[in-house]
């Protein structure tokens, strides 16, 4: 059976705008990799509500999960939960669960702070949402059909994620197999590695150029879900540097 | 009139499998918005034909510029510039500038490299294509239509844009105004930055918390094209924190 796949939604006007590095992609990617649910495609939109709606309801039909971040904050430019809400066609509406977790979280405070009204938008959620733990400032994320909805800061995403990963229905571990030479050039490598390719239509390999103070070269890697044909994929890269008059190394260039 | 639109293909595997952390969509942002083409989506997308071809018809219909970074180069997974012919229904053929830019490259190596069947993928071009120098490697990318096509390193990407900049008719630059506070929480400003945001529909008001060694924090930025609204606005997030008992910091923190 084949994996499950995954489709990432990075929302905010401020990754648009190059104010902010995005620093989810990577961290989403290799791990929903491991989990065995490739993720096929990104994209970044901006807090825009029809935008965030249209973006979500396409993207929530071709994937078998969705994974947004950011916008779930306070502010009047949070409006992640609402838009999703709009999408799925449910009320947003206060969420029980949430608002009890964040009402016992400012009462607690030191002084104690108000739960007003720019904080009771984070629990107030798409009707039928469950609950993403947030065990670093308390306002969760939700999960409504197969959209998972995490917060923006990294810190936040990721202890989010670390959380809501065991609850996902995952597929065979994404693996791969690299190999790299310094000196070598892709023009000399690529033709047999497209027949290398050929021979293993079930591995995606690829070849990406290095440049380096220790030198430039070429890294070959290979990736899929069989181990075996990884090794096989990787043994033949390593052969095809051999040939070439290369040393061919081990795992990604350091 | 309304300033054009961008919209960012990121065409590539190795950023979509967490292998690659993505370093060109900031650098493109920053520099579009100076522009006065402001980034609008970005999408990464696999080294799948029919996924290329399907989203570079679908983007360059909806923005006025389309850019890709990625999949350029002489190996088999680099498909760019196939997929771009498809997109556009066009012929992809040898471009003869490129063609005798890169054959006199690889003569003029020492020892002379062969311009073999892979290195002449880089200068097989769809039809109508006009070049995008390439100072660091030769290998040039190309715009076709309202498409640009560059590198995915992101050295070769900024020198290819470097030069591509003067070409593209710009708008009105994107400028932004920033004041943060240390020890602000977004809870107890978000109302009276609705407020705000209110007065200044044509200004994109942002609220960022960050956390930091020296202190947590909350940053507020205006962005737009009108500086004299941005001072306005800027001047008004100041008062609204110091109206909350924090200090208003000009600019970003550090």
């Amino acid at each position: 059976m084949a994996n499950p796949t995954a489709c990432l939604l990075i929302i905010g006007n401020e990754v648009l705008s190059g104010r902010t590095q995005d620093a989810n992609l990577k961290f989403l990617a290799t791990r929903l990799g491991e989990l065995g649910i490739p993720l096929r495609e990104v994209r970044v939109i901006p807090d825009v509500r029809q935008t965030i709606i249209d973006t979500v309801n396409e993207v929530r039909a071709r994937f078998d999960h969705v994974f947004t971040t950011g916008g779930i904050g306070p502010t009047h430019d949070d409006i992640t939960a609402e838009c999703i809400a709009a999408a799925f066609g449910v009320p947003w509406e206060p969420q029980p669960e949430a608002w009890a977790l964040l009402a016992t979280h400012y009462a607690g405070r030191e002084p104690p702070a108000e739960f007003n009204p720019a904080r009771q938008r984070m629990a107030t959620m798409p009707r039928g949402a469950t609950l993403i733990d947030n065990p670093v400032s308390v306002a969760p994320g939700f999960t409504i059909g197969n959209v998972h909805v995490m917060a923006g800061v990294p810190r936040i995403m990721q202890a989010m994620f670390d959380g809501l990963a065991p609850r996902l229905a995952g597929g065979v571990p994404v693996q791969s197999r690299a190999v790299h030479a310094l000196g070598m050039m892709e023009g000399q490598l690529a033709q047999g590695l497209a027949a290398i390719q050929a021979r293993f239509p079930d591995t995606d390999i690829g070849s990406y150029p290095f440049y380096r103070p220790e030198g430039n070269g070429v890294a070959l890697v290979a990736k899929g879900i069989d181990p075996a044909l990884l090794d096989q994929a990787a043994a033949e890269m390593a052969a095809l540097i051999g040939s070439l008059g290369f040393i061919p190394v081990e795992g990604e260039p350091g």
